[in-house]
């Protein structure tokens, strides 16, 4: 059960049908989980803006780093094109280049690339080397176009799934989860999505509850506690907006983020990919020279609704990965337990204002 | 009465002995209020790494832009150079250039800089033009001076005062705010110290709990509604640390921000600045040409701990603006009410898990 | 006469009629020469993207920090918004204060303009303290309005006028330059026209012959030489260009001046200022909420040409300035010769390959 | 023979011994060259900053992106960090995969680095697919392995080797080039050594020669001409620089690229990678907490002379690559001339001023 049908508040929107980023009309999400043995804990997941052929119809995008010690693959042309051109691949730290060949053996092979060159592979990761043999390298490129094919829309699994299948979040079972909100249709109606592989530590909080305080985790409590790790943030939106507003937006998700009681530690890798799915949007490959492009986009003072929407959508996946998450022994018998839920939610509503 | 002597809690670590930025040794603070007639109601505050020559003795120093609507001035030199080398100056957004003109006339004439030819000022703003005539420019640069002189250190006025005069935030009268951070000697003992001028909408949440919903005033409430404005915010630190490690610390600032319910709106011009008091780490304007700066600075290893200390004490400095600041009839008979304080606090008390 | 039409070539690219950036079509701008007594060489140059109400009619625009040594006012929001919203002021350093001044009180008096409470100034300095007493702070606020007053269509002023009335170039006297390319109809016939304020150092070099260093002239030669100094640099152009690519052009203004032996030392403030003009891009200042925007812009894959067009009219317009500018006495009796343009022609025409 | 050696200069400061990347001590360099078959032309080039544990020692670093339409893998931690710790490999744009495996590899079995599950590999690429069967992803993790094993002190092989097996430059064939500036004493004595990969189009101009247009190639000639590509560029130093001022030295290198005559077109993938070999900067990868780390470097005034021997360094080190790289054919029976050096060097002898 997720928190929002326990009645546990994240904000003040409503959320989408499915209250996932697959609420974001065409995007399509699939995962590969990777458990096997005793020490394989690890998988991918796939998140694709769309299920056509990305690298002829690209998307507008940015990408926000909101701390950069990570291993990121395809950042700079983001930044310097200003769109996507792949299915975005999250997975472990050590599987970034089977992340990358993945895709690009993805792209050259779909009908329509025959003659391309040169791909841009968007390949995150967290390291889930606590639970997972992660030195092992355990995840190919083969696996990783499986992820691709097998991405569908509808509701998506959460926790112990994909990339998140071996993460670890404040100290308790993390994982992959979802969530999204839909502005009213006065603000527009647009769809805001998000998707978190959580792996981070910090000082919990849920829904303003002090929960790693009274659970007695957080940051510095003692000389051992550790609070590193990572966060992958993926924000889709059908809403029509372009790269500028769309990296102001990722921005957002670091607010959300910080809600949670994550801190960007040091050794945090946390990196937020936005994109827009608006198909009039859409960067063909190819178009004639000196061809304008044609576009409607909102305009500067329509985004604050969305920033708000990113800001709620982020803090409630990342809760929602958590409450999925559920207990697993992993590497060298390494147990991380899930989150007690019932001690949580028993706070929660109290404190529940 | 600041919400911690009230016991409400902000985060895990141990406030300075006065919980102001004025923790952090040798800096010092100055305000200067214009409240004058029926329409002005504005500002200016003054805050200076040290009360020596700053351009002689420059501190390193970095510039986060949370959202960059706003006019900070200085900036691409802080960010080139990695210091700065002159008070920082708040003040309301049409007076920035009476924030300049007034540090270049400081600078140029104290004792030292007699052959001096250029100055980079650091003036930061908000808009207070919803109380304030803020079109009649009322600051003047011998104004500014006036603050740069009043620097002291020891307790800072909070709310209605200097640069905080005539500022809005979350729909009641915000103002300057400040709380610190002090590190158990086991994770070096430094102190961090960060003041704000509060002046954004969005969610309002106090320790954890959303006063904002429950007094009915949040972010598309209604069509009337708005959320902009801005947030400036100084982040100090006795801490020996170099600029690229004070600019991450400056982006933790607007994680603080995020937990008192900002959304960082299209229209808001927040900004963190952050600089080391560290004497070590001081940059002489004159040195001979090729003799090594010679300093001892933290690694990367250890911010994480400095992390967490700017999260808090932005979070709490910004409710504390709230609570220090007065119900404020200003413009054209317009009145903007204190936050409700009894009935805040009964709530906080009572979600206060 | 300007170098052009004694034959000296930069690049392959025609220039457009008036080889300025006037020739872009609706911009317009205006001097303000102060140059009075013995010690007062200093003036203001104001570049308006259109002759319209800039703050109601934005125009999409981006800054690249080529050496953010420098004091350049607005750079922020022009990043975090991509548009420009009032005159453009270039003056001497200590002189922004008075720049920020006269286009606030410009904006806020211009019709339509009374209810505005905000305006971002852009204003650029270089430093002319060795020939212009500029700790005297000689502009005015109103002499900055006069420079915007000035502002017209047409063939514009070069060398010792504006702000590049007291400047130094490589050891010459610099000043105000200007260049234009115009792109063939087969690559969209747009126009690119570039303005420089010149005051730095290196190692010159006129369409590719090493004059500094026949000259004698050139960094590190002896331990009195100085390189250092600052360059504005605006681009402008007709093409539908947004922002994130204006940004792209406006980086490539740096290789312009590269090839003019510039080396953006330390001490240089070297910034390009770009901007588009065409109508069809203009972001109204009101606009109904959830309103899209409408465009036609160039892609990505049109910009080669343009880029191109900038740094050829960067390296002429620097050149333009050196050829412009006569020799000037100034502060304390100091002399900075012009360049020795009949020497330095016959060693160009020589080695002009 | 190198254009130096007749007589062509590039600038006013001395070389190194070597007039390569390998003037800087310690610095070591490998390739491996992939030549066969009819449509294989590619390789990996491989440069150590040292040749001890690089991840146990990490070295100061900065990378900027002269323009971001590239896959180079890494950047985002460097920049958070300041640092790199492992050899930087240079290869084609669809091996980065490989590139990245053969590092993590390396990286994992080197002897220390037991325990370590993540590791930064700074992975960056051209496209060779006009010779080379790039879609064919010939080069494997161990060959990158091979490249870093060969990686050796004293004079490097340019041309077509390595990386720069199958790259076209100006038209022309590109490939490895490197090139070193000594400061003299009066300024420190530093080298900085560039190594390039290159692969990118322009307007070639050689000493200041505008040789692309005598020769005929150049951008827009006619329709059917490109001038895309990309070029890598490395810059090392045994100067004491930090992260922040290598960045401004990173950046100088795209001046030295225009130099050339290179544009940064819209296709280009233009990256530099500084770093200091410095040993007194070395970063520990494990220190005790709260351990403050100690370092003698050089003050901002300083940077200049270093900025001038970058560009200096980074135009000859792109000429030297077209002198020693040979005429190759290549996929389809493609082939690409090598500059026609005798007719280029009785021009550039004849405008050789």
């Amino acid at each position: 059960t997720r928190p929002s049908e326990l009645g546990i508040p994240f904000g003040v929107l409503p959320t989408g049908q499915l209250n996932s980023i697959t609420d974001v009309k065409g995007l399509i999400v699939g995962h590969f989980t990777k458990n096997e043995g005793e020490h394989i804990r690890t998988g991918v997941t796939a998140i694709l803006p769309h299920g056509g052929n990305l690298f002829q119809e690209k998307v507008p995008a940015a990408i926000f780093v909101g701390n950069g010690f990570g291993k990121l693959a395809g950042v700079t042309q983001v930044q310097e094109l200003g769109n996507i051109e792949s299915p975005i691949i999250l997975t472990n730290t050590l599987s970034v280049a089977a992340g990358i060949e993945g895709v690009v053996n993805y792209s050259l092979s779909q009908p329509g690339n025959e003659q391309i060159q040169s791909v841009n592979a968007v390949v995150g990761e967290t390291n889930d080397g606590y639970l997972n043999d992660i030195r092992g390298m355990h995840i190919t490129s083969d696996e990783v176009i499986e992820a691709i094919q097998n991405a569908k829309s509808g509701p998506i699994e959460e926790g112990n799934v994909g990339a998140g299948t071996g993460t670890v979040c404040f100290g308790w079972k993390g994982g992959i989860g979802s969530s999204s909100r839909k502005l009213p249709e006065s603000l527009g109606g647009y769809t805001v999505g998000v998707l978190v592989q959580t792996n981070f530590g910090g000082n919990l909080q849920i829904a303003g509850v002090p929960v790693g305080e009274k659970l007695g985790k957080y940051p510095f409590k003692d000389a051992l506690e550790k609070s590193d790790g990572s966060c992958m943030i993926i924000v889709a939106t059908d809403a029509p907006v372009l790269e500028r507003n769309l990296e102001r937006m990722a921005q957002r998700a670091m607010m959300g983020l910080a809600k949670t009681g994550g801190i960007a530690s040091n050794g945090s890798g946390d990196y937020v990919i936005a994109f827009s799915t608006a198909e009039g949007l859409r960067i063909p490959h190819s178009v004639p020279a000196q061809l304008l492009q044609k576009a409607e986009f909102l305009g500067n003072d329509d985004m604050t609704s969305l920033f708000l929407a990113v800001i709620e959508a982020t803090e409630e996946a990342i809760i929602n990965s958590l409450f999925a998450a559920e207990t697993m022994v992993g590497k060298d018998g390494r147990k991380v337990e899930a989150l007690p839920k019932e001690k949580v939610l028993d706070w929660v509503k109290k404190g529940n204002h």
